[in-house]
């Protein structure tokens, strides 16, 4: 048993697909979120810019004194899963358990992957899906205007733009004839519907948040680490690089409460650079 | 006469509009450009954020010993023009020249102003606007999206997606007649045609890069600060925060010509804050 918290973090709101799925599966836990509202979006940025960000954003959540730390970002879980073995802790990125999910899915083996530009340069769900099913077609696309469209709240199923926005990106996947498609940013499932509608009914879509959320939930019960059963409903805390107001407003909307109270702000540019260090660790 | 630079920064790219003016207006003269593309975009951050940011770029700018300092970005311009207080040198943001010439330009008195949410809160265009023309309608929206879809190349006049976006954010204000509207944004002339066509031929959309950099060839002629008249054509140099790849690309397409070589990179959030002083100084 381990009372610490869960740490998950993410360049913006995205990473509350897994806050959602975590409150599921292990209600009673704690969980302290960091998202870097200061610095988003990740994924239009080089990869050296991501990986120095996310050694920040881990520094913060080890302070914190977290029992695991998940990656709640397609991009840093692309560009730079290789940060979590510079840590003591289990580090979980949404990459390798979104690519087994949809190994699992597939019929036809033409597997989708949608994210930002970063995580698709990177190759990464690319390799986690041939780890899985080598001889699977893997279809790439990278859809930075998603990211905006969430965070400007132009994401309903009724919203022409979104349905352009989407029609524009996805179009070619959808004549490639892929049978499932990896959201493989944590702020997609928001434009969920809309992709649906593009995709079309007998397209299975991955989330990576949720999926995470599950992998994260077997580690702790696996290697007794969760919060003791007889542990009070669990306490979420929230920690931005930006202003709290606007922060509060989408993610209450989001996770369909107000969260006002448990939102702080973080000087995340005056922490440290986690250091790498040579050990080897999986991701 | 004055052999050094002008200093020119924004948030991105969009600050390269006042660049585009400034190499008409004054061919002989040197520029140093920062665009600080690993923390774009400014407008949806606190003003605190944007302030401290902007300390930053100024910083940058001032180790380049460049001669004047222009704010080639509306956020900037508008929620933290007393930056400029903090300086030995002249510094020019894009709110007053902009405001100066839309209240030449408007016949009936009604002004609309866009710009990025935090331009737009801080209320920064109205009371300029107002202090030539009092009695003018000030009518202001915010375009968060305009600026992504600028960096994302979504802004040609035939793009449905640009058009609807532009539709959404200005019908209101063309339903209330405005007759001038200022491009509050350093991005918003890349979608010049786009604005245009749901604005109709008979408003005047005042670009305030232009009208910053015409504000800097005056003064620099003025003090007798230009460079000297026999001085070969001007070197620009471009700095960024992020990769310069990205950058070089649309810049190149915006600007008409290959900037590769003359783009680098600069560690932004290892630059001191330009520290804060009681003088006082106009924008």
């Amino acid at each position: 048993m381990d009372n610490r918290p869960i740490g998950v973090f993410d360049s913006g709101l995205g990473g509350l697909t897994v806050v959602k799925e975590l409150e599921v599966l292990l209600p009673g836990e704690d969980i302290v979120y960091f998202g870097d509202t200061g610095r988003v979006p990740y994924g239009t940025r080089s990869f050296e810019t991501i990986e120095r960000y996310a050694r920040q954003d881990m520094s913060f959540l080890l302070e914190m004194d977290v029992k695991l730390i998940i990656a709640a970002c397609g991009t840093v879980s692309s560009v730079a899963p290789h940060v979590g073995n510079d840590i003591d802790l289990p580090f979980i990125g949404v990459v390798e358990p979104a690519a087994k999910a949809a190994a699992k899915a597939t019929r036809n083996g033409r597997v989708g992957v949608i994210g930002t530009t970063a995580t698709i340069q990177s190759g990464a769900f690319d390799r986690a899906i041939h780890q899985f099913t080598p001889e699977a077609s893997v279809l790439s696309q990278d859809c930075p205007m998603f990211v905006h469209l969430v965070e400007n709240g132009w994401c309903t199923a009724e919203d022409p733009i979104a349905l352009l926005a989407a029609q524009r990106y996805l179009s070619g996947l959808k004549e490639q004839g892929v049978d499932t498609l990896i959201l493989g940013c944590t702020h997609f499932p928001i434009l969920r519907q809309v992709i649906a509608q593009v995709m079309g009914p007998h397209v299975t879509l991955i989330n990576t948040g949720a999926e995470a959320a599950r992998r994260a939930a077997s580690l702790l019960k696996e290697s007794g680490q969760c919060a003791p059963s007889d542990h009070k409903k669990g306490r979420c805390r929230f920690f931005v690089s930006d202003a709290v107001g606007g922060f509060n407003r989408t993610a209450s909307m989001f996770l369909g409460r107000d969260i006002r109270e448990q939102v702080s702000r973080v000087d995340i540019i005056n922490h440290p650079i986690l250091p790498s260090c040579s050990s080897s660790k999986g991701e």
